[in-house]
């Protein structure tokens, strides 16, 4: 079997690589054919390079260009839809339909789209215009942008297609794009697509480029290295986390999606309202997609009472009788066995599932673990460790106060949920919680499961540490998350002639929004007074 | 004498310190009288504690409340006017007049009211609605912010006065101030109106605290705590790079400013059409403060030609007869001496100064050196070592391809200027060199120098690595220095009557500037068709 090459530079290249790796069909469990390379650091330098001046090239070109290759990869994409949905379903185990093709392959082609309508339109670049003063700045683009992409969205986060690559693209940056070690296939279709789209749009080869994995030491290398303007990354919190280090100490932005248990408070009165409905919103939102959702509800937060009994039975039963899906990988199933039994020594009791097994390939029985409030406010470092899959911890608090207590513990997640009553008044309680959980979480939910994240302007898919590196941006919500990608350039007493086109006294289109002497316009500067 | 107290909680305490230290006087070096405690942690966690207190309180109040505490604040420091320039001139050495009384000091309290009215106004927080998904963020209060000031700015960076401190503040955040060490009475001074202010308009007292010094690793404990939000430093490179990857390591943004050349291009045109006013001009930027600015000019590039033998004469001669002043500190006199050194070390030759002394208590030779392009590509890292202080060096290229290489060497830097011909072309030069400098720097000047950094919205202080931490926020210029002290706060199916005044569908004000479904807007939010 040849090996695979990677594409550096406009190139499908044989790579210069230290060893080789196959993916794994998480269902049979058996390794896919295909021989992927592991890149030296000679990869990794060519790659750099060639991003290096295509990021210079990207820069001389009107955003439209940039706009319009997103549109056509989004198109070429669209023509060989079977050959994804097939080896993603090979790679992740994910069902081809409806999650896939229905849900995940169109949340995909749209991101693309909508990130294009954002580069043609331009006003995520927030111009800022001093007209008295002559100073004017603008986000413009911050330089090449690695992208390593998660195991759980093999097309709407796929480094070389999803979230984080568009909102790099449409920032005006080229991509290197960095395989999920689980779905090197997928990526590598995507990177055909892609190299196709840019020839077809003339856009600089190395706008995107592709290695499937390096070594640990050239991974650090890579991302603290001087032509890289910021990296996305999304996984693991260990690995993030060395290499958050590596690109921290040379002030590369290193944009993490690290972990999060995205905790649900369910209010006693939204329990007696409609206990059947919340078990079943919760069951399905924590079984969905065998609970391998950065937005999984993995905390759920309840006060003790007997119709919590009740509630807690309901959702035993419905999750030992739901049937057990495939993980995504070996990986996955040991992090997740791992995660229970640690779990369990930290003092939480099983109330079903806990084995590993149960469901075809990968898998581990649906689980649900339960702990004191007053024992976890004790172990909560430990009782935070997140269970990524088919598991959940539920927190029974004595009262309110126990509660407010418990969320005070919990380190920053993505998500947080409040379910209350419209009709029995939480109102107080929700008065006393919601404050201290909104400081906790980058998104908060009312009566609503938290997976499923909206591609909205106004969504937040971000938090505070560790559920991502910074608090101020999101990785999901257009033109939003391009703003991860740009940098700051201001512009003093630069002549009209020289400015960007956005930052010249006529407004470009008539349509891009501008902030001018402190007020947001779409209409041209006017002329000082003489 | 007694040591001065430390303020925590609302309280001038006794410090339980380790230690102590006094400020000296640079003109005369001679030891002030104030004995400031050396803070042991005790301090450090009973400020804290305060301030996640103060921060929880903070946010239940209107941003008015905040606005009438900063106004209040400045009005209290003009009625001290003098007491804070006697103090201040007598920690720092500066003048008097006019930078004292003149330039920093109003400038110090117009930010102070810029910050109140942007607090007021809440347009920063960039409100963003998505009706038809119900979903809404903001940009809300991240936390306690410690802030580290500058030596080199002992009221408009002041820890407990300055420029953080008040985009901090105006954006819903406590601060725990760490006075610069070289002028702890002056910032004492700030933080004693401060909590007067503080009580005059009922604010909770935590929310301005200061101690004076730590032990580094109380530092590096202190910038990692779980209650604080964010930090804003301006200082030393060394000591920040400790500071800052102590934050890093779990994920609270450092904004650090740290190190920059502010590199300037002299364009052939723009000597030939007037060298004695880009003479005057250097010279001016360069030695006033002593060079003590951050935005200081370092590194000038010139093309060689006769010309610019005349120039880099003149300005020699210019530097010889100009009078030589007091530098901050012991510490600055001595890292100066070093860094020219370095220079030198590196190949730079000496066209004028190079010694310590010349002038009243601290203070080194006003200097010059110089070296070839070809010579600062080779040994571009030793030759970009920041001079802090009055020396610049001069780098003369063969070519423009050669400046070209120079500006690609170039590490991130604060500013970037070009000098070019209105009247003989350099219109290619530009072309060619700007988008490489454009690159480097946070702001592009066109033919003026770098000193002087309006407080505009529009402004950029700012800049890629070492420059300062991350390229997308700037530290000056009201409200966008305020983002760097906010989190991203996502609501999801928020009923409205829960929701923060600024999003929901009324329009608080009706001046408060929205994106609404991708429009600025200052209208409400219009009921959705049924």
């Amino acid at each position: 079997m040849t090996m695979q090459p990677v594409l550096i530079a406009g190139e499908w290249r044989t790579s210069i690589s230290s060893g080789s790796f196959q993916a794994e069909n998480p269902a049979t469990q058996e390794k896919l054919a295909a021989q992927f390379p592991v890149s030296t650091w000679a990869d990794c330098e060519a790659a750099l390079a060639a991003a290096a001046t295509a990021a210079e090239e990207l820069q001389k070109l009107p955003a439209e260009r940039i706009a319009e290759f997103l549109e056509a990869f989004a198109k070429r994409i669209e023509a060989r839809k079977d050959d994804f949905v097939k080896i993603a379903n090979q790679e992740s185990a994910l069902p081809v339909a409806p999650r896939l093709a229905d849900a995940e392959f169109p949340r995909t082609t749209n991101q693309l789209r909508q990130a294009a309508a954002a580069a043609r339109d331009g006003s995520w670049t927030q111009p800022t215009i001093d007209a008295a003063a002559n100073i004017r700045s603008v986000l413009a683009p911050i330089g090449p942008v690695l992208v390593f992409g998660p195991n759980n969205f093999p097309f709407a986060f796929n480094s070389a297609a999803g979230g984080d690559f568009a909102a790099a693209i449409a920032a005006g940056n080229p991509v290197i794009a960095k395989a999920n070690t689980s779905h090197p296939g997928t990526t590598q279709l995507f990177a055909e697509e892609a190299l196709a789209a840019l020839k077809e749009t003339n856009l600089p080869l190395a706008t995107v480029q592709l290695i499937y994995r390096t070594s640990h030491a050239d991974g650090e290398k890579l991302v603290a290295d001087h032509r890289v303007g910021a990296i996305g990354y999304t996984g693991s919190r260990n690995a993030g986390l060395k290499l958050k280090a590596a690109a921290d100490a040379v002030g590369k932005p290193f944009y993490a999606e690290l972990s999060s248990v995205n905790p649900v408070v369910i209010l006693p009165g939204a329990i007696a309202e409609k206990s059947a409905d919340i078990a079943g919103q919760f069951t399905s939102s924590c079984l969905m997609g065998v609970g391998q959702f950065c937005t999984n509800p993995g905390l759920i937060v309840l006060l003790a009472n007997p119709n919590t009994e009740a509630f807690i039975s309901e959702i035993t039963t419905k999750f030992g009788a739901a049937p057990v899906g495939t993980l995504l990988s070996s990986s996955v199933a040991s992090s997740l066995t791992k995660a229970v039994t640690t779990l369990q020594s930290a003092g939480a009791k099983l109330l079903v599932g806990g084995t590993a097994g149960g469901g075809k390939g990968y898998s581990h029985a649906n689980t649900l673990l339960r702990v004191d409030g007053s024992h976890f406010v004790k172990n909560a470092t430990a009782l935070q460790t997140e269970a990524f899959g088919n598991a959940s911890l539920l927190v029974v608090c004595a009262d309110l106060a126990e509660a407010a207590n418990v969320l005070r513990q919990l380190e920053g997640n993505l998500t947080g949920c409040i379910y209350s009553s419209k009709i029995v008044s939480d109102d107080a309680a929700y008065a006393q919680l919601a404050p201290i959980l909104r400081q906790k979480v980058g998104r908060l939910l009312d009566d609503k499961m938290p997976t499923g994240v909206a591609v909205s302007p106004a969504m937040n898919h971000g938090g505070p540490f560790p559920a991502t590196g910074h608090p101020g941006f999101t990785a999901v919500g257009i033109p939003a998350s391009l703003r991860r990608f740009a940098a700051l350039h201001c512009y003093d007493g630069v002549r009209d002639n020289r400015l960007p086109a956005s930052l010249q006294n006529k407004n470009p289109s008539g349509k891009l929004w501008r902030q001018i002497n402190n007020s947001w316009s779409q209409a041209d500067v006017l002329p000082l007074p003489q």
